[in-house]
């Protein structure tokens, strides 16, 4: 199941199944409007607004969790998590346009797998880890150069407005296989193509090393780090992140 | 006027003015609770629970802005304001008991002026800071200095549950001078002791520097870094961070 939030033509905030290649119809669910309706219609996707799946007080990243990325930034393998943090304020939707921070020379595109939590969780050991999770998602880790190449804690750097589109769609951790691809196209051309398969830290050991400092909330997010190709963005251009089993987050970058 | 929210014994959450040497004594707003009352009688702050005065989405933390600070932890002074991030699973109340991170060598208080914003705000010039402050409020802007000092980004250093202690009360601008003094008393020992003059950044540059990336909400919190005299904490510890103008920040401390 790839469940979607979005908000309808009237202005209410639905949820409802992703269905249809790449996302082209939602059906709503039963009473998740404020009209009685046990069976509605479906909608298409490109007619309403998609929100981020979660709404976050948290998104917890991950650096250098692919070697081959950690590699192409000349850093080496981290012995523990890289850790850092991205706020409410840098979440957008799939669709919704981003506009990045002016002035900077360089502002890339990082695909990632995003872990979304199901329960508040704290302690958790690895072992256990599966039953806090309630699903996958896409996230573009937008990353600003320019700041974080000089920053001690990477707050311009990463934690700017829009620097964590977030989405399409919750996909339950059936539909993601543990061998699930994570892709991101400029424009229609890739740029990286890796697999979970290929994370230096598992998504158990992630959620056990991040609750032993602190408490996830449901709707918090762990996102896994990305794989190489990062590459820098310019006005206009179109990226999207691919997860196998979730699908397409989509947005149009601008610079203003 | 100092501003308090508490919860009362019936459970309701409500908003007062903090009276009385020391906040002795709460005088609720009218209409606050659900109960219709135009003239609410005081009640004793010791027989209430007190809330955060608000619930910031992030707090902005400011490291090394104190000159003394810097050399105490040998760093050069920053060029720009060196930022971090706690987020909402840090914020903890006046007077709750704030359980520590076990295993820690060391685990620091840091006395700090917290700024809280007001109206939201992106790209506010230093000139214009003013009108989006709310307020003054006290932080303890606690430090795990054993993760600290091996992460690239402070998260499990200054993210971890309970780190930020913020209260007691939201005061407005005019209760604090502009050369309030900021200080720590551990079991009533002082143990920091500056002012506000001493910053390096002072608050109105901090909210531009802030708001050029990234939108502050109302209820946020910009913590303004912490002077000289940061020292570990032992289990049971009762920690004060005393802002002139806004009052004192209690809260004892136990390690698991």
């Amino acid at each position: 199941m790839r469940y979607v939030r979005f908000r309808d033509a009237s202005g209410d905030v639905r949820t409802g199944e992703w269905t249809g290649e790449d996302g082209a119809e939602i059906t709503p669910f039963p009473g998740a409007s404020s009209r009685l309706d046990l069976a509605p219609d479906p909608v298409a996707a490109a007619d309403v607004a998609v929100l981020p799946p979660c709404d976050p007080s948290k998104v917890v990243c991950v650096g250098l969790n692919y070697a081959d990325h950690a590699a192409e930034q000349g850093k080496e393998l981290p012995d523990r998590p890289l850790l850092f943090l991205k706020t409410p304020n840098t979440v957008t939707s799939h669709g919704a346009p981003v506009e990045l921070l002016p002035g900077k020379e360089r502002i890339d595109h990082e695909a990632e797998l995003g872990v979304v939590i199901g329960e508040r969780a704290r302690n958790v050991t690895a072992e256990g880890a599966e039953s806090v999770i309630a699903g996958f998602t896409c996230v573009n880790d937008l990353s600003n150069r320019d700041d974080q190449a000089v920053e001690q804690n990477w707050v311009r750097g990463k934690a700017f407005d829009d620097a964590c589109p977030l989405g399409p769609v919750l996909a339950t951790p059936e539909e993601v296989p543990p061998d699930a691809t994570v892709e991101c196209r400029v424009n229609g051309e890739t740029r990286q193509s890796s697999s979970r398969e290929e994370f230096i830290f598992p998504v158990a050991e992630l959620i056990e090393e991040v609750t032993a400092s602190l408490t996830l909330e449901p709707g918090d997010v762990i996102s896994t780090g990305t794989p190489a190709g990062v590459g820098p963005l310019s006005d206009g251009d179109t990226v999207e992140v691919v997860v196998e089993g979730v699908g397409t987050l989509r947005n149009e970058m601008s610079i203003p």
